[in-house]
């Protein structure tokens, strides 16, 4: 395998470790506290969960372990979407899983969860694992989608589990995937298995974080890399001074990611779909806050900037929510009739004369484009797919219109230049950051302490993460500790609760104080690219998010 | 000024320059060579720059030089699109000023070649320039694409430089700005003026390059930002395992940029526009050759992969060129009729009953999203906008068009979910990479020197750029020795001649010999972000192409 200079130079990066756990293995002794409540439906989380509910939180102490040492044979699942690090959690649990002892095995299943159902899986060894230390992707057993729910889908997860003698399954995931943990633990224990079932907080997103879990991994490399970029086309901006640039950020339904690039960055203009959707802001609304921004920077001669747009943001728009749910309705309940109409003129009267007349208003005002995707692009439920509506094309069209009108009130006399940029897939498999890359190999780390200690039902927690690696604190949570009741799909699911941002929050009240001043002077902040070496403050800080929260 | 940790810690980096500038200052001495010629239309150009043809290549020597501290003041304009190092240029520029005499100054003409002409400058200080080292963007002065070219911008830009006793411009360009660079050399010293010019070779597109000038400067930086994105969608493709990237790169007209990106990330498919032009391809071809690699990888069960597209792509196309061409006459002939027709549908069928047969059965097998590009974004002359087209679109449209009569016809029985990318504002200002900042520092101080040698009409060379800085060559050639004439506009022009990507070069030949094993295996390659600390084989590497061409 011919592999680039960096690397090359990575695969030499000692990820740092907590300092409990680089001692002696021996000497890693468990500590119970208190039996830990759910957050919220403590009666019918208890009644879900009636052998994993109620467990203790555990930390580690220096001590003795009696356990540790055992040969263990544990598997592992990377499940959804990428995230950097995700190498280095599988390459932290192999390390402490073989520094425990030397004849333990890891197992890592194929494709996602459906890896487990199928048992389709290979053994690691230290020739796979050092082919893809501190490196970004998923690739090295590649991750899936599947959901491990029906009965058959429990009963052969439990089924290869015993054909591989296993000890335990880590599932490295986000909430959805962390939930699914959950049951799995319960349904193991629930049939008398000893098998365990551990968890890994993994998202880009950052929107699977509480009181215990400070920060899900890639969180860190994903928001740095789309700031690199953000950072180079303010200046950009600020050389040309003829561009205003639109730029939509991944992350699903949270703004954690758009808001920390815009502490990062400080952008003209950021949109947080929390508080869209706190204040039912209008489409309207949020047109005339970017063009309050324009104007006024028009004024100064500034006929450039830079816009930071939440992937999630139409959904939590309350009229587009309204519109969405109704052509989706719409869509389902006629679906044999509007499949006969291809073109997308004859679609758009049809549409019109069936939505409500807010939303037949609403959709008509739409960029054609966008009227387009919202009627073309459904996923196979038949339902609009959101993430592939171009929110940043969308707001441009609106903002064009919005100002041509401001033009002729002569109230705005400025040059409107857009340009449209979507930044995901460009950060989900960086290589991690020296942040995400100790992090990661420690919650892999973790996740074999939990197993050796005969743990199920917990997620690998690290804490404390402001300070230096050493100064980390790891430990199990028990994942029911995390959830609570939430109506899906008609019924009251046990899900964990979601971290949206949170307008009370640091994060959101820091950037709420400057965004007045950011909006019409050029405040820009240019953060470079992700350094792995050099001085500690260039390359070790974590993001801006976590310190405002520590703080 | 609240600035990043790497930007701080970027202040403190010292460029390396090449030996013979590190040194004592009066002990650079220059030395003349032959006469030089143009690279073809002698006779023309020595006709055309009466004062300043055949001057000899200059190179600088140990020896005593007693002119070089005499007390100067330069001026300094950035023209045309951004690239990172900009502002190492002029620091170099001002420091060699500074240390040749500390009452030397210069001054920065702001907003591109029009501060020249409407005298509007300011004068660098150490704090200005402290606060710009080794940083991307152009917002040091702002740049700008006025052309010096009527009698009126001739007269006032020799009445600025007298006004403000400049003894040099010193002119940041690529190959049109320097061509304007040599006609102001011509037309100041035609007037009797012993104001200098000197150019500084400048484009991230990388074709401004011949035997003297190894590469323009900002072409490393952008490639490698490029690359890092280029090699994190592989690693996201390659573990998500279900999309095709398609990912237009910014270069205008020569295929560089692209081809480098290619030779760091190993793409499935790379297009290529002068392989394109020399084979005249059609677009059937190219969709061809794109879909031959998605219907082998598809066959291995890869339905996932990555083509990399130039920018300048359709322009090569001829029937492409065709179609653009008679879409423009058509507009310009035409414009009243076409201008009342405001309905895309109407203008489509107005289209197709004047263009060619040819043109009009390709214009109706285009995506209609690019159709109306084609209709819709016109110049201020009218003309296409061909940067605007989104070809990574075209492509997408035109690939899956294929693939269904490939499937239909049992050939092909894969998935294809594509998503198209577009990288270019995301790398003009990025932070130069060491390689950057230590040439553009270097040329900056080399032109200090011929300007210090009281040269006009040349271009800042640094060569042997292969080698540690230390051994790099600086010199400077006459720049009408890179020129040829050309029809522009319908009548002949002297011009700088523009590099364009050859075939039967190393890093043309190199990435033909790879690519059928690239179109079929997963050989990704991960650049990863540019370094500016650690190991020298990651921080300090030039570009592929450049080891190539030298090799």
């Amino acid at each position: 395998m011919e592999i680039s200079a960096l690397q090359k130079a990575r695969y030499q990066y000692q990820p740092k470790l907590p300092g409990i756990l680089s001692g002696k293995i021996e000497e890693i002794a468990l500590s119970l506290g208190e039996a830990a409540k759910s957050i919220a439906d403590d009666t019918a989380l208890a009644d879900l969960f009636k052998h994993t509910y109620g467990k203790p939180i555990a930390s580690f102490v220096k001590g003795k372990n009696n356990k540790i040492s055992r040969p263990l044979t544990a598997g592992v699942i990377l499940s959804g979407g990428q995230a950097p690090g995700g190498h280095n959690v599988i390459a932290g649990l192999y390390d402490g899983l073989k520094k425990g002892n030397s004849a333990s095995k890891l197992l890592g299943f194929l494709g996602g969860p459906s890896g487990l159902v199928e048992d389709k899986c290979l053994e690691f060894t230290d020739a796979i694992i050092d082919d893809y230390r501190n490196t970004g992707g998923f690739d090295i057993i590649g991750s899936g989608r599947t959901k491990i729910e029906t009965p058959e889908q429990f009963a052969a997860s439990l089924e290869t589990a015993k054909k591989r003698n296993l000890d335990a399954v880590v599932i490295i995931g986000g909430d959805d995937s962390n939930t699914n943990a959950a049951l799995l633990a319960e349904y193991f224990t629930a049939q008398g298995s000893s098998v365990q079932v551990i968890g890994c907080p993994k998202t880009i997103d950052g929107d699977l974080k509480n009181e215990y879990i400070e920060a899900s991994f890639g969180f860190d490399t994903a928001a740095k890399t789309y700031s690199e970029l953000i950072g180079n086309i303010e200046r950009d901006a600020a050389s040309a001074r003829k561009y205003w640039h639109f730029i939509k950020l991944m992350g699903r339904s949270a703004s954690h990611i758009t808001l920390e690039c815009a502490l990062q960055c400080r952008p003209n203009v950021c949109l947080v779909s929390e508080e869209v959707e706190t204040k039912k802001l209008s489409m309207d609304q949020i047109v005339e806050q970017i063009c309050s921004s324009i104007v006024r920077r028009a004024a100064n001669k500034n006929n450039f900037g830079v816009v930071l747009v939440p992937e999630g943001l139409i959904e939590f728009v309350p009229e587009m929510k309204k519109l969405i749910k109704e052509l989706n309705d719409l869509m389902a309940d006629h679906s044999d009739e509007i499949s006969k109409i291809t073109n997308f003129i004859d679609q758009v009267y049809w549409m019109d004369r069936h939505l409500s007349i807010e939303s037949s208003t609403l959709f008509k005002t739409l960029p054609p484009e966008i009227a387009r995707q919202l009627l073309a692009d459904r996923d196979p439920h038949g339902n609009v797919q959101v993430s592939r509506i171009e929110t940043e094309r969308l707001l441009i069209g609106m903002v064009e219109k919005k100002l041509k009108e401001l033009k002729n009130a002569g109230d705005y006399n400025g040059k409107f230049s857009p340009l449209a940029h979507f930044f995901g897939y460009e950060g989900r498999c960086a290589f991690p950051s020296n942040f995400d890359a100790d992090y990661c190999y420690s919650l892999g780390f973790t996740a074999f302490v939990l197993i050796a200690s005969g743990l199920t039902g917990y997620i690998s927690s690290v804490r404390n993460l402001t300070a230096s690696a050493d100064k980390w604190i790891p430990g199990g949570i028990p994942l029911t500790m995390m959830m609570n009741m939430e109506r899906r799909h008609g019924s009251s699911k046990p899900v964990i609760k979601k971290a949206l941002v949170e307008l009370d929050g640091k994060p959101f009240k820091t950037f709420a104080g400057e965004r007045e001043k950011w909006s019409v002077e050029t405040c820009y902040h240019f953060p470079g690219a992700i350094q792995y070496y050099g001085p500690p403050e260039v390359c070790d800080q974590p993001t801006k998010t976590l310190v405002l929260e520590h703080s």
